[in-house]
């Protein structure tokens, strides 16, 4: 049996473009999906801004008097996924509006535990991919690992990947180039590398965490973390 | 035997405070420590200004003129150990100087490869704990953690822990509370949770990845990752 | 004439709360709006979530597609204000995903310029407002204000204010205090003369730049920055 | 008399380089530097590493036990100049652990206050200037440009320039181009562009607020901010 068969993926594309086929995102976010399916990793790419998707730190913003909220249902399908890709453009530096809003959205389950009860996303793996045609990979993918790891999902190395032109405005990731069949980034070493690695490096961990029934329990249970040996009860000058 | 047995950690105080006794972040190091120490792992915390360490990227900075330079001896505890935990207080919101310098002399190795041929940290935990007077953990936690996914170490779930006062200047963690006989912040339920939560999740993934013989192999080699499937024979509009 | 009169000002609530009345962040805001109105300044304070605000890196979605997009009216009521202050709530340690749409949607006429050839936001000057439970607000400050400042703002001085409580999720700003007939925060010192602080800074600088006519013209004007003595021509071994 | 006679500015390389000929950053600070100085600026290029500066949130490390700082000196430079300009490298994707600590040491001054009773840094104009061979640029000078906003300088438009090459490692700013007899990076227009406008901002900015006499007093004094209409005593609920 492939080593990687029965893991499942989602890779969410935060990008602004509104229709997908256009997003420089997806691109690179393709690539990773490619690598993980051809390793027998079920994988669904979500466009984001292919649904309607509420503001606000509730888990069903129809709640708040939204007429539709397609996140729930997004949200049952990262949850049936062993591992999350969280694709953002850049703007001004940072990650976007609609990235900070998925992370907004899987916040507002955080409270939530798991069968063992560790909080809802103990037990998956988690990485990012950032494009833009200027500067700001390393910021975004700061801001969403940190998010994701808060949040209970665990971080295996190298776990962003990027493509950024020079410095100053520029083409993005895949736009045709003049006088080569190659678009632009495409054959870009250290993107494909670093996207290689991040790729095999979350199908390892999620295939380990699996194979471990989810992240080891113990001392990590919010109900109970005070019965094993716990901070409160350490001498703070001891060492 | 104890379910940790055999692990060992390194918690880097990287205080702005010279004299360890009196540096805040020590204390909340020293309880992350307790708890590892209790649990069966070797455990060993260095104060950064107890040493003398040379700025540049390089391996050893007496190579740049430097009469002294303390970090190669540093750096072999920290590559013995398969936990690491980085401690910083908080100035202006962001991590100290010295946690900067720790960063960039961990990052100098990171062309090195291990027996694998991954990069070097890989088949480690990494961690952070943070403390203030009055905001910024989750900044540096960011970053740091984010510095040590990066060169190669795998970040558990909740992998950072803090304290900090309410907004504005104020005591620090450990500070006497008049009328009280326990120190700042040493009863605070959610610093000691997060604590206890992040020693755990730091000693069940080491001792994951310490039974798995480090970090899984395939892909995540860089002379190698090539060989394996990989981003540049992907298809960019695959999905 | 007061000193502040011909002064007008927008404060833009990113708040995820979809009723403005139940906004924390409004009630800070609302305050430093108070001290402006108060000293001559014609203030205006706009909920986001009140206006169907489009995602893209466009001056009016509705070119792709959306039904509505109120967007172009609000960038009016900016443009004319001299003064911008954006104020968000904190989300895992970062602004809100309303204030980074915000500031996507005010990116978007960044190429625009002023009536000198200047970036179209020059000769005003920008604040930021941040509330929360925890942790974040310097985090978030550092965003917004190299946002503002990179399309055109000039930040004054301590241009920053901000509320949260203890480590830890508990009451926000405003909520009951059991007990007390002070809410949550109100009686802050360190918010309060830092709230002041801003605003006052803010109108000061309004003042300076409309008295100045604009921010001084010369060497920054995108057409003809190279007729000005310029960076090109200059030896970078000079000094 | 030329428009900007009379002011005088600092630039601080923080570089992890400790030859300043061979500083990338030395380099693009060098022609801002020189387009001030044609213009009539005073100008003080200090390579931070040429100088022995310790660790410690006080004025003056020897007061700790080190035997020499020579951060006291540095500062009167810095206190007696219209503007600052702080140069880093980009390490990780941030700024490097010289300009941290450049930047608490500065802090540790921002008790003190000017002749008006501002707080120090006030009627000072700041900005900053980053090169890397990859990512980072604005990571960079979102915290640096905050941290001199947050202790009272005031940040013109577009305070910030920098380099980096494409995306992964690669040659820096300066560096030979085989076939090129110009170096890396000498003929990027948007980094001249940049690099440009910063540095008439920053004399224009300084200008104005030297004419000025300051930065305007009304409401920014620490120890009268309660005089002014003030925070403390408007309604949150008014807006």
């Amino acid at each position: 049996m492939p080593q990687f068969s029965g893991l499942s993926a989602v890779l969410l594309n935060c990008s602004l473009v509104h229709d997908p086929a256009k997003s420089h995102t997806r691109r690179l976010l393709s690539r990773v999906a490619g690598i993980m399916a051809t390793e027998g990793v079920a994988v669904e790419l979500i466009h984001m801004l292919d649904h309607r998707i509420g503001f606000g730190m509730v888990k069903d913003t129809t709640t708040l008097g939204d007429d539709v909220d397609d996140w729930p249902a997004i949200h049952g399908r990262i949850m049936n996924a062993d591992i999350l890709v969280i694709g953002t453009p850049i703007w001004l530096g940072v990650k976007s509006s609609v990235a900070t809003l998925a992370i907004e959205r899987l916040y507002a389950y955080s409270s939530d535990t798991n069968a063992s009860g560790q909080y809802l996303y103990y037990g998956k793996a988690g990485g990012c991919v950032v494009t833009g045609n200027e500067d700001g990979v390393k910021a975004c993918a700061m801001e969403i690992l940190y998010a994701l790891s808060h949040i209970g999902y665990t971080i295996p190395p190298q776990a962003d990947c990027g493509w950024i032109g020079g410095i100053g405005p520029g083409p993005s990731y895949g736009d045709p180039v003049e006088g080569s069949d190659v678009p632009m980034g495409y054959d870009s070493e250290f993107t494909n590398k670093n996207a290689t690695i991040m790729s095999w490096n979350l199908m390892h961990l999620a295939r380990s965490l699996k194979d471990l029934g989810g992240f080891p329990v113990g001392g990590n249970v919010a109900a109970t973390w005070k019965e094993s040996t716990n901070a409160a009860d350490q001498d703070p000058d001891r060492f």
